[in-house]
C-alpha cells in the first residue's frame, strides 16, 4: 500500500463503473484473480486487462461505436534529429516521452492505446466513462506539454536541444474493438481518428491544436486569439482549428 | 493437437534456440507454465511472452543492438477510401489485412511488432534468429501480396474495390527493447527502421520495394529490370531501390 500513488486504484475502475463489480487489482485480494489471468491493464493501471476489451465481448460484437476523445502527441523533428544525435540521446528522448505521456493520460482516466515510433495515441471515455472526457483530454495535453518543458529544462547543458511536442485532439464517434482474429489488435478506428491524426500533424512544437468540436465543449480553457484556418492533408476545404500555446 | 496447423510449435522456438530450454507452449505440459504467467506471444504463436523481451532482460539492458530485417506493409489509399466506403467495409479490409499479414510473417519466423492504423511493422531475426532472415522477409512480403490478391478475388461483386498493399523492406542494425518505465512499449528503433518506413511509403499498390542492402542478399528473387532511383522524404540524395511486382 505504501507504494501506491494517490492516483492508483485498488479495484478496476472500468469493471466498477460498468458492472458495479469490485474487481481487486492491487493488494492481497488481487492475488487469486491474478492466478486466473486478471492483471493490471498496461493501457491504464486503474483498469484490468479483461475490462480493456470485455465490453466488446459482453455485447458479442467485435466492435462497438462510442463517443470518445482522441489525443495524438508526437515528438517534432524526431527523424531529423536522429540524423545528428547519438542513439543513446534519441532513446532518452523516447523514454521520457513515453513516461510523461502515459502518466498525464492516466491521471485523466484515459488509456494509452499505443505508441507508434515517436507518436502516442490516447483515448478518453473508454472504458472509463466521464461526461467531461473532452476537458480531461485537453487537460492531459496541457499536462504533457508542462511535463515535457520541465523535463527539457532539467536536461544537462551538453545534451542535444530537446525537441518540442505537437498535440492534436478531436472528439466524436468512432469504432473501438479488436481487429483481426489471428493477431488481435485492440484499437480505435474511423474518420474521427484520422482527423485527430491530421490535426496533430498540423500542430507546431509546443502547441495543442483542437477541432471546433473540442473547442465548443471547453471554451473556458482558451484565451486570446486562438482560431485559425488550416489546410489539412486529404481534406479539401480549409479547417478551422483552435490553438492553445503551452 | 488436432487443432494445430503444421506451422505451430509445441515448444517456444526462441527459448529453445537461445537457451536450449524446451518451454512447452501448447499441449498438457503447457498448463503449469500458463499458471505461472507463461503464455503464447501475440507477436508470434511459436514464441512465449517471456521470450519476447527476455533477451533484453538477460543482458540487463533496456535495449540491445541486433542485425535484423524490418518489413512495413500498408493499405494504399485507405484514408481516401474511408471517405466513400461504409465503415463495415473498411473494417472488413482491416480484419483481412491484419490476418493475412500476421500469418505470412509467422510462417517465416518473423514477429508482428505492431499494427498502426492501416499499416503493419514486422521484424525478422529477433528473437528467432535465422541466417536467411532477409530472404524470409522478402518471401513473407510475396506471401502477403499473394494472399491479398486471392482475398480480393474472392470479394463479392457488389463490394468496394479492394485497395492494394504497398510493402517496404530494409535490413541492418537497430535497437530492440522496451521504451518507457510507466508504460512499456516493446519495439525496434533507429535510422534503419525509419528508412524501411520511407521505402514502404514509396511503394505503389501491389509492389514490394526493397533497399540495396536487401537486394544484395537475395538477387535470385528478382528478374527483369528492377532498380530505380527514388526521392525519399527526408533523404537528400536519390536512393536506389529494387522493385518486385507481385
Amino acid at each position: 500500500m505504501a507504494l501506491m500513488t494517490p492516483s492508483q486504484s485498488t479495484i478496476c475502475k472500468g469493471c466498477w463503473q460498468h458492472m458495479r463489480m469490485p474487481i481487486p487489482i492491487r493488494g492481497p485480494l488481487a492475488l487469486p484473480l491474478r492466478m486466473m489471468g486478471v492483471k493490471i491493464s498496461r493501457m491504464n493501471p486503474n483498469l484490468c486487462n479483461i475490462c480493456e476489451t470485455m465490453f466488446t465481448r459482453v455485447k458479442r460484437r467485435k466492435q462497438i461505436v462510442v463517443t470518445s476523445t482522441v489525443l495524438f502527441a508526437d515528438v517534432r523533428g524526431y527523424t531529423a534529429l536522429s540524423q545528428e544525435a547519438a542513439s543513446s540521446e534519441m532513446l532518452d528522448i523516447l523514454h521520457g516521452f513515453t513516461d510523461e505521456c502515459a502518466e498525464a493520460v492516466w491521471a485523466r482516466d484515459g488509456i494509452v492505446n499505443k505508441f507508434i515510433g515517436d507518436a502516442m495515441l490516447a483515448i478518453f471515455n473508454f472504458p472509463i466513462m466521464r461526461d467531461d472526457h473532452v476537458e480531461q483530454a485537453v487537460r492531459a495535453a496541457q499536462d504533457i506539454q508542462r511535463r515535457w518543458l520541465r523535463r527539457s529544462g532539467q536536461a544537462s547543458a551538453g545534451a542535444v536541444p530537446s525537441p518540442g511536442l505537437g498535440i492534436g485532439i478531436h472528439t466524436g464517434t468512432a469504432s473501438i474493438g479488436e481487429i483481426g482474429t489471428a493477431y488481435k489488435d485492440f484499437t480505435i478506428i474511423g474518420p474521427m481518428v484520422n482527423m485527430a491524426s491530421r490535426i496533430q500533424a498540423a500542430a507546431a512544437a509546443g502547441d495543442i491544436l483542437v477541432s471546433s468540436a473540442v473547442y465548443a465543449q471547453v471554451p473556458h480553457l482558451f484565451s486570446g486569439p486562438h482560431a485559425a484556418e488550416f489546410a489539412l492533408k486529404g481534406i479539401e476545404r480549409p479547417t478551422t482549428l483552435h490553438r492553445m500555446i503551452a
